[in-house]
């Protein structure tokens, strides 16, 4: 399969998450919890659940990892990796800036990668060797001159324990810190890409959550890597850093590293 | 000038501000920065000379207080209080969940108050003694029946001193941590307002950041408060409560006053 093709089923499949997810949005649905109390909604497994279905009847010989239901391991070098709502906390608060995570692993790593935000009708396509595009336009990121300018973004200090969280205070305390934002998981990736904030910094991120980020963020200019620089594999401890700009990579990797 | 009018003038002020906001939202200008470093928007003036302009033409008599532009005095007991952009870090990152506050006190006491969201075009108005709407739509809060269903909101840890924060995290602590949310300024409180959410709690609000806000929640069936549960009032020490159902009110308030 060619990559414009995989690309046209990364939309087909983007386009039956959405429609699986828009009735559920603010509709006042009960929803269940896991054994770890994360919430989980109807809309979430029903939107999984739409995306495995085309994937079984379009390339069944790949295989397919989600948020949802686990993974299932295929017969060809490819791997779809899915996580129908990604910021599930915002989606049951009515916020419309969770997304849908889509990527294609191939060899294991990402080739492709989906952030659609289907309320809104946004939707970040990456892919190896293109420039990431917003709703169809390209997108780059944008200069970040020093570290002091940066706006630094992640979604809460919740999922920082506390030495992972002295490690982003001492980030934070080197970045423009009155304009460091909260909240809005793998949205704010794509507003990276679109260059409107410099860097992003979380901890506890497993592959649905980041796989679909990489292309995003790479084909835009940007580059992802765990909290020492170095590149995110399967095998990641969760701690991501995006940095729109990569000159500031050093910078930012040397701040996490020196607090007291 | 009786309520249905003054209504319409507040429309009429939110549509004003959006038409001036809409145009810079991720447009990529310059900003310029305050003598305290919070960023400041071509966008957030020029709504507010819109509002103040409107405002001089229809009722000079009014007094206007903003965020912008400070305080003008009025010779009615009506006062118009104005927040163009609430959520200027969202705004800035390009995540349209900011809002246009605009409230009318008479006799110092929010009558009136409008969250208005330009970009997705959502708009919650409340008024003395009727049902906040949200584009039109009667809404609620929902019912909290113990604390630790609760869901909090915050814009954000930094905006808390350490005591602060500890008086926060107490709270946090008591209820559904796993639903916590982080960011969202004003948005927060029209998600409330709608039944979304249970909890808001934030420190360092001023008059501009919470008169508006008062109407749409209580008109809701919701309460607001400092963090003794005490009315909010002008003098107020810009540490407020927003409980969505009323119930709650007095296990929120010993809830933040019992940390350790």
């Amino acid at each position: 399969m060619k990559l414009d093709d995989e690309l046209a089923l990364a939309m087909r499949l983007a386009d039956a998450a959405g429609a699986a997810i828009r009735p559920h949005f603010r509709s006042g649905l009960l929803s269940e919890r896991k054994p770890d109390a994360s919430p989980v909604t109807i809309a979430d497994r029903a939107a999984e659940e739409a995306m495995r279905r085309i994937l079984k009847a379009e390339v069944p010989r790949d295989g397919v990892i989600g948020e949802e239901y686990g993974e299932e391991q295929g017969g060809s070098n490819r791997t779809w990796v899915l996580d129908p709502i990604d910021g599930t906390v915002s989606f049951l608060a009515g916020r419309p800036i969770f997304g849908t995570l889509i990527a294609l692993l191939v060899d294991g790593w990402p080739v492709l990668g989906v952030i659609d935000q289907p309320i809104l009708g946004e939707r970040w396509v990456g892919a190896s060797g293109r420039v990431t595009t917003f709703n169809g336009m390209e997108v780059r990121t944008r200069a970040c001159p020093t570290l002091d300018q940066a706006t630094l973004a992640t979604t809460g200090p919740q999922y920082f324990d506390d030495h992972e969280g002295e490690h982003f205070m001492s980030l934070a305390a080197k970045t423009d810190h009155k304009r460091m934002m909260m909240g809005g998981d793998c949205y704010n990736y794509g507003l990276l890409a679109s260059g409107n904030l410099d860097l992003i910094c979380e901890a506890g991120l497993q592959l649905h959550d980041w796989a679909a980020l990489v292309p995003v963020v790479e084909g835009a200019g940007g580059t992802m890597c765990d909290w020492n620089g170095e590149p995110l594999h399967q095998g990641s401890d969760g701690h991501v850093l995006a940095i729109g700009d990569p000159a500031r990579l050093e910078d930012v990797v040397e701040a996490m590293a020196c607090h007291h």
